[in-house]
């Protein structure tokens, strides 16, 4: 069975490092695809660059926004290739106009030793998924088109803007056609929650993200990932975001940052 | 009077765009610069071509360890300059090689209104720099020639590696010469604490950093800078340290994050 987000991130090689694509509006947050939606095809087009496989290191700079039902070129080279490292860099194009551009590290995940020092962060406990509140595909009359893609569960504290006493945002994320997440499902989860200011704030604004870093920690066990992400630092109407997200066994398998900036009506 | 961090981040341009230099070795730890410090003539050439003056977000790549008391090439290109925003490319070169290759957004600090909501995560209590350790000029054979350019002051508590219960950091910097602390400064501190996994571990081997996030966050105020750094995160010989600075006021002024390999002589 072809699933919706592979099918729908496909790359046709136009040239060594240049691929044509057709993106989907079918993972818009309102007019423009969701920012980790613009990544799957590149980092796609970058692996087949890098003889490692996986993606440790995403940085995304997002210039402008994307458009969905519409076509797009991706460009990427190899930076250096290493033992254990590859280094990437990346862009993608539509009409004519650079909407993101990535510096990334590949390698290997799961190849480390058992024996090697360990220290992790716990899933922190929060109601299951039956007992999270669905996102509504319409907020605030902004449609989330997304949501005919991923299914996601709010914690029910956090479920009301403006309601909680930090700007934070926890719960569940899968793919709603029964795709298994995997490094590139994790790069799109990342981006896929409600920015956990509106939580404290209320939906005050937009929240264009300026940058975005990814850090992909283990392969995800099948089933439910887990998210918790908080905003401890708004300032000048520039925001940090930080993000974990933990698979179905507990284990922490992504962490993110980004800035982002909060754009309120006022100005 | 010129201060050293200045002087020895100086560039020459050649053409538009490209920079010779030469990279000092009072800033090596071991046989070589410290990160932070190579990215300083860096972000020096990328901010002539930006209209926004300020790093708001810097990634960097290190792909080959610099050298010091050596010639080096800096390249950069603006890749696009919005109304709040400029995003630009870099990378430096020693010896025809690429040492460090940079993605960054330049912005303007210090220009919100008061009046726009803000979020902060307060600066820890901890013993005033007189209560600290001084980091010593040599550890475990490892000559830190760094402590020529900056004083370091470490937590009593974290100054004796293994002996921790947590991989954390904490402690004061500042420029030795009495230059006051600015961007650039911040993005050499936020790479020159040492890392917060020997506290826990012991300096059990060698952390060459993968890719560092600094987000400033701040124009920061004279005097010591405080930091804390900690890793929560280590598994399969990668690890992510997340650091904090705040300025002699207590306000927030810059937060990083990297993804470093632990290298241990075991293997």
């Amino acid at each position: 069975m072809a699933f919706q987000f592979d099918t729908e991130t496909q790359l046709t090689e136009q040239s060594p490092g240049e691929w044509s694509l057709t993106l989907s509006d079918q993972w818009n947050i309102g007019d423009n695809p969701n920012g980790g939606y613009l990544l799957a095809p590149l980092l796609r087009g970058l692996s087949t660059l890098s003889p490692h496989n996986d993606p440790l290191s995403v940085t995304a700079h997002y210039l402008r926004p994307g458009s969905g039902n519409a076509s797009a070129l991706a460009h990427g080279s190899l930076v250096r290739s290493g033992r254990n490292i590859s280094t990437l860099r990346g862009s993608l194009e539509q009409a004519e106009k650079t909407r993101v551009e990535v510096l990334a590290a590949f390698g290997t995940l799961g190849a480390g030793s058992d024996q090697a020092p360990q220290v992790s962060i716990p899933a922190p406990e929060i109601p299951g998924p039956d007992q999270c509140r669905s996102r509504s595909g319409l907020e605030q009359g902004v449609e989330l088109a997304i949501q005919n893609r991923i299914e996601m569960r709010i914690h029910p504290d956090q479920a009301e803007a403006g309601a909680a006493e930090k700007a934070e945002t926890s719960g569940w994320i899968r793919f709603l056609d029964g795709r298994q997440p995997d490094p590139l499902g994790l790069v799109l989860f990342a981006d896929a929650f409600p920015p956990p200011i509106f939580g404290l704030l209320g939906k005050i604004g937009w929240v264009p993200t300026i940058e975005l870093t990814v850090h992909i920690r283990r392969l995800p066990a099948p089933g439910w990932v887990q998210g918790e992400f908080v905003t401890e630092d708004l300032h000048d109407g520039r925001m940090i975001e930080s993000g974990r997200l933990w698979d179905s066994t507990g284990a922490l398998v992504a962490q993110s940052r980004q800035l982002a900036m909060l754009l309120t009506p006022e100005g």
